[in-house]
């Protein structure tokens, strides 16, 4: 036997979608402020499931399930996160600021905090604005943030595509959240 | 003035396409493993980019630029971030080794590292192999790496989308290349 046989699907431990639904997720909330694209609204599913989210906020512009052409990026995901819908992203910041959650915008700004830099800590409440593939998060709802956070980029491009830097994002959170970095 | 303004692209000092193409990037090459999908072959080539690839291993059935495809997600960066294709993955993986890189596949396996606790060092030089968005990558390629790293998971879903995956792991890799954590 291989010293680094891949794992079949049964030993990978997952849960159920219904086990999922009822079980206790971390308080990391996903706001997606008028993402276009069905692809990536899926994909956003997709990771937010893994990574432990408890909701998608769905706002403006941004679909919402059920989707064919987003179940084709989510894969099932899109029924075992659960998300709600604002047409205006602000009602959204509002209510999550009312439930006690650190509001953080991920841009590009003056004051921005790199990424690696924040402590996502056990007994926080976040909930993490993405923004629009070409506009990025609204000037108004960045005004209305906590804080900016920014992920350092060292290319030529201006921006990295907003289900990559959700997960991103993600990751960073979710393993600090968890304590699972020294 | 808002506290939290938004930059303009000309504010965040980014390099052009013919600077980034003579520039010194890490020593970190991405190797992609029969990856089938336009989309994400183009959306790993962004994110390289953004977090200093050196160049991309396309191989198998991979796709190579230039591709209208591709270009939809990878919006130029085809043309920033250097490339090479292999038919067979075992050929580039042997040529890497040869030129003293640490070959990490990225699967979930008996004796898998998770992501968070592999220390990539500023002298080291890393290839990260991504594989087919159906069967990850192949057993035989996994047996002829150094290590497997994994990313721990926590919902129902079995595996990640690929460039998403990609980014998470660039994402820590290059913040650990360049001492930019604690």
């Amino acid at each position: 036997m291989s010293e680094h046989r891949k794992l079949r699907i049964e030993e990978l431990g997952r849960m159920s979608i219904a086990e999922n639904k009822v079980a206790e997720h971390e308080h990391l909330t996903v706001v997606l402020d008028n993402v276009r694209s069905l692809n990536n609204i899926g994909s956003v599913f997709r990771t937010s499931d893994a990574m432990d989210v408890e909701r998608v906020v769905l706002c403006g512009i941004s679909s919402t399930p059920p989707s064919p052409e987003m179940h084709k990026t989510a894969l099932g995901a899109e029924d075992s996160v659960p998300w709600k819908y604002y047409e205006d992203t602000l009602d959204a910041i509002r209510d999550l600021k009312a439930e006690g959650y650190t509001v953080i915008s991920i841009e590009q700004t003056e004051n921005s905090t790199a990424l690696q830099d924040y402590p996502f800590s056990k007994n926080g409440k976040y909930a993490i604005i993405m923004g629009n593939e070409v506009h990025g998060v609204q000037q108004s709802v960045v005004d209305a943030s906590d804080l900016c956070i920014e992920l350092p980029q060292f290319g030529s491009k201006h921006s990295m595509n907003v289900s990559v830097t959700t997960g991103m994002v993600l990751w960073e959170a979710t393993t600090k959240i968890k304590g699972l970095r020294p």
